[in-house]
C-alpha cells in the first residue's frame, strides 16, 4: 500500500516552501514599489496556505516512504510547484493565460528557459525575480535530487557517480543525505554570490546581475531583457557568464573537490575531462566556420563560438547571436550539441557526458566483442569497472530518450508546419535546453504555438528533467501492482 | 596473420560469378538487339577474366578461413561488386560518369533503390535488366548472409534466428549452411516467379514484369519506369506487389515454414506478428489521415496508405505517390516508419523488427528493474530467455545507428542545403530504402546532389546493408592486432 498521506505531508511542507520563495520576490516588488507586490503576496498566501492546511489535516502520517513514494513525490513536486508557480504571474496579469503561465513556470522549474514573452522588460521586478527565481530552485532542486536522492533509486547509472551514497534503499531520509545537500547548497550559493558580483562589475545592475547569476547556476537561461546577453553587447559579460556556465555544467561534487583543494583529484574525473573535451572540439569547428564564413574577424569569431557551445552544451540557452543566420551547416552542427548535455550532477539536462561517455567506450567493447566473444573485459569508467546491468541502464536511457525525441517530433507536427522547427522545440524541451530551430529559434519564442503544443512541451520538459525514468516509471503497470 | 590470399581468391571466385550474371543481361540485350550488347559481353570479359586470373595465381592459397576474414571478405564483396558492376553502365554510356554508375550499382546491390537516373525509359533492355539484377542478387546475397553466415559470427542479435546454426566459430563454410543456402534460394526463385506471373497477368510486359519481381522480392525497389509503379495506375498490380512487398520484408526461414505446412509453428512467430501489427497499425493512421485530407475516397485513401508504408517498412521504395504532397503530419508518421525496416533473415534493412521488439521489451523490463532491482528477470523472445550480452548488443547496434544517422545528417549539411532533405536522404540511404524527403523525395532523385554527397551515400548504404558491425569492426584496432 503506497503511503499516500506521507506523499500528501512532503507536498504540502514543499509548498509553504515555494510560498516563502515568493515572499522573497514580493520584498523585491516593495524595493521596486512595483504593481506586483499586492499579486505576490496573494500567490504567497494561496501556496503557503494551502501547504499549512495540508500539513494540518496530515498531521498523523506515518513517516515511511519507499521508492514507490519517492517517485511520485518527485513528479509531483515538479508539477504542483509549476500550477503554484503560474499564480504570480496569472494574478499580476503579466501572463493572464493558464496554458502560457503553467508553461513559462514549468520551463523554469526544469531550468529550460523557453519562454512564450515578448516584452520581457515590461515585467515588474518582483515578477522578473520570481521568474528567475523558479530557474535557481529548480536547479538547487535537481542537484540535491541528483546527487542525494537518485543515486539511492539507482536510475540512469547515477549511482555511478556517489560511491559515497549508500546501496541499498534507505527507507527515510539519510543524515547523510541531508549533510551532502548541505554543502551542495553552500557551493551553489557560493557561485551564484562570485557570478553577481562579476557581472555587476561588468556593468550590470545589481537586479540584472543577480537575475542571471541565478539563471546562469541554474542552467536555466531566463534573461531580464528580451535581447538576453546581446542587450548588453559586452565581452567582459559575455566571458564572466562563459566561464560559469561552464561551472554550472559540471558536477558540483567536483567543484566541491576544486574548492576544498583536491585538484588532483578532480582533474583527473574523466567526465569533466570529456566534457571540456566536448566543448573544445565543438567551439573549435564552429569558430573556423565562422571565420570562413563570416567578417566578424577572429576575436568574435571565437566568442560566439564559444557562447554558443557552452550555452547549449550546458543545457543553459541564453544568445548573444541568432545561429539561424549562420550557415546551415554550422546551425546543424550546434544542433547535434543540443544532444550531450552537462555533466551528471550538474544543473544541466540532457543525455549528460557520463552517459556519453559510457556509450562511446560500450561501443568501442563491443566492437572487440565481435572478434573476441570470449575475453570478457567490463566497460571501466574512471578506473573502476561498470556492471552490465549498468551499461544496459545507460543504453536503454539512450534508447528512450530518442524513441521519445523521434515520436515526439512526429506528434508535434500536428500543430508545427515545418520538421525543423518541431524537432527543434521538442530537443530543446527534452534537454531542458531553452531555444530552438526555426520557428522558435534564438531570436523567437514559443508564444505562436498551439496551447496544446505548450502542454505537450512542458510535458517533455518534466520528463527530460528527471531523467526520463523517474517520471516514466509511473507510466508502468509493474509500478501499481501490489 | 590474416589468410590475404584465400580472402582474394574468394572474391576472384565471386567476380567470375558476377561476370556471368552480366553474360545474362547481355543476353537479354541479343533478345531486343540492343546497342547495349557488346558493352555488356565487354563487362562480362573484364569482370569474370579478372576472376579467373585471380583464380590462376591463388590456387595456393590454405583453405582456412576464420571469422576476421569472413568480416573482410563480406564487406569487400558489396564493394568490389559495385565496382565492376558499374562497367556496363559507363561502358553502355548510360550512366558515363563513375560517382553516378557506382552510386546506382552499390544502391543496387544494397537493395537500396535511390537513382540517379532522370530518364530511365531511355536505357536499353540488357542495361535496365542488369540494374535490377545487382538488386536480386544483392538480395540473395543478404538472406544468405545474415540467415547462413551473419549468425555464426554472433552480429546483431541474429544468432537469435537461426537455432539451427552451430554456435561455435566454423573454420570453414560448412555443409549445413550450404545446405541452408541452397532452401533459401529456392524459395527466393518461387517468389520471383509467381510474382512475375502475377504481374504478367496483371497488365505488364514480361519483361517488366520479371523486373520487378526482381525488384520486390529483394526489397530494392528500382523500376523500369521513371514514374515507378505510378506508371500502370492499376490496383491488382499495385495489391500484387503490397503482397509480395510483406513476404519480402518476412523472414525466409518463416516462409519455409509456411511453405511446408508448418503453419501454426510460423504463426507463432513474434517478430511475424509485430511486423504485421506495425504493418496495420501505421497503415490506418495514414489511411485515416488521407480521409480526412484528401478526396481521394476509401479505396484508394486505403491503398495509397498501404502501399506507401508496405513499400518503406520493408525498404523497397517504390512509389505510387508523392507523398511529399501529404499533410506534414502524415509524411513525418511515414518517415518514422523508414526507422522500423524488415524483419530479420528477411532482404529488408533498417533496424529490424525484431530489434525493435526486442528494445520495446527491454524498456518494459528497465521500467520493472527500477521497482524490483532484485527481481532478476530476463527478456523473452518467442518464448526463450535472451541473454544480457545479446540485449547490450541490440541496444549499442541501435545506438549505432542513431549516431551514425544524426552524425551523417550533419555532415551531409555540407552539401545539402536544408535538413529534412540531409535526414531524409541519409536514413533511406542507412535503411536501405530508396527515396527521401524534400530535395530527394520520391518524385526527385539523387542526380543533383554533390559527388562527395554520392560517395557517402554509398558508404552508408553499405554499412546499413551489412548490419553496421560488420564493417565498422574493420575500422577498430582490436581487428588488426595480432
Amino acid at each position: 500500500m503506497l503511503n499516500f498521506k506521507f506523499i500528501t505531508r512532503i507536498l504540502g511542507f514543499l509548498l509553504v516552501v515555494e510560498g516563502l520563495a515568493m515572499l522573497i520576490a514580493a520584498l523585491v516588488a516593495t524595493i521596486y514599489s512595483g504593481p506586483d507586490i499586492k499579486p505576490l503576496l496573494l500567490s504567497t498566501l494561496i501556496t503557503s496556505g494551502t501547504g499549512l492546511i495540508i500539513l494540518a489535516l496530515t498531521r498523523k502520517a506515518r513517516k515511511e516512504i519507499g521508492k514507490r513514494e519517492g517517485f511520485i513525490i518527485v513528479t509531483l513536486v515538479w508539477v504542483l510547484f509549476s500550477f503554484f508557480g503560474s499564480l504570480p504571474f496569472i494574478l499580476s496579469n503579466s501572463i493572464p493565460d493558464l496554458t502560457n503561465a503553467f508553461f513559462e513556470t514549468m520551463s523554469g522549474f526544469t531550468t529550460t528557459g523557453s519562454s512564450i514573452l515578448n516584452d520581457i522588460e515590461s515585467l515588474p521586478h518582483g515578477i522578473l525575480f520570481w521568474r528567475s527565481m523558479t530557474q535557481w530552485l529548480g536547479g538547487m532542486g535537481i542537484i540535491v535530487l541528483s546527487l542525494a536522492i537518485l543515486p539511492i533509486f539507482g536510475i540512469g547509472g547515477m549511482q555511478l557517480f556517489s560511491a559515497e551514497v549508500p546501496g541499498p534503499v534507505a527507507d527515510k531520509l539519510s543524515p547523510r543525505i541531508q549533510s551532502t545537500a548541505k554543502s551542495l547548497w553552500q557551493i551553489y550559493l557560493l557561485f551564484t554570490v562570485l557570478e553577481t558580483i562579476f557581472l555587476w562589475i561588468g556593468g550590470m545592475t545589481l537586479f540584472d546581475a543577480i537575475n542571471h547569476s541565478f539563471t546562469t547556476m541554474a542552467t536555466g537561461g531566463y534573461s531580464t531583457k528580451q535581447a538576453s546577453i546581446a542587450y548588453w553587447s559586452s565581452p567582459f559579460i559575455e566571458y564572466v557568464i562563459i566561464v560559469f556556465t561552464i561551472i554550472a555544467g559540471m558536477n558540483f561534487s567536483i567543484s566541491f573537490l576544486f574548492l576544498t583543494g583536491k585538484f588532483q583529484k578532480a582533474v583527473k574525473d574523466e567526465e569533466l575531462r570529456y566534457y571540456l573535451f566536448f566543448i573544445a572540439a565543438f567551439t573549435l569547428i564552429i569558430f573556423a566556420g565562422l571565420l570562413v564564413t563570416t567578417n566578424l574577424g577572429i576575436e568574435q569569431s571565437f566568442r560566439d563560438a564559444l557562447f554558443q557551445v557552452v550555452t547549449i552544451i550546458s543545457t543553459t540557452g541564453y544568445a548573444t547571436v541568432d545561429y539561424m543566420h549562420w550557415i546551415p551547416f554550422l546551425t546543424i552542427v550546434l544542433f547535434a550539441v543540443f544532444f550531450f548535455g552537462g555533466s551528471a550532477g550538474s544543473t544541466g539536462g540532457g543525455l549528460k557526458i557520463m552517459r556519453i561517455v559510457l556509450l562511446l567506450k560500450n561501443s568501442y567493447y563491443e566492437l572487440r566483442r565481435l572478434i573476441h566473444p570470449n575475453a570478457i573485459v567490463p566497460v571501466r569508467f574512471n578506473n573502476k569497472p561498470v556492471s552490465e546491468q549498468i551499461i544496459i541502464n545507460v543504453l536503454a536511457f539512450f534508447m528512450f530518450y530518442f524513441v521519445i525525441f523521434l515520436v515526439s517530433s512526429v506528434l508535434l507536427m500536428l500543430v508545427v508546419p515545418d520538421l525543423p522547427s518541431s524537432m527543434g522545440a521538442v530537443a530543446t524541451s527534452l534537454g531542458n535546453i531553452g531555444p530552438g530551430l526555426g520557428l522558435y529559434g534564438p531570436a523567437e519564442n514559443f508564444s505562436t504555438l498551439h496551447p496544446a503544443g505548450k502542454w505537450f512541451l512542458s510535458f517533455l520538459m518534466l520528463i527530460g528533467r528527471l531523467e526520463l525514468f523517474t517520471v516514466l516509471v509511473l507510466f508502468s503497470p509493474a509500478f501499481w501492482k501490489k
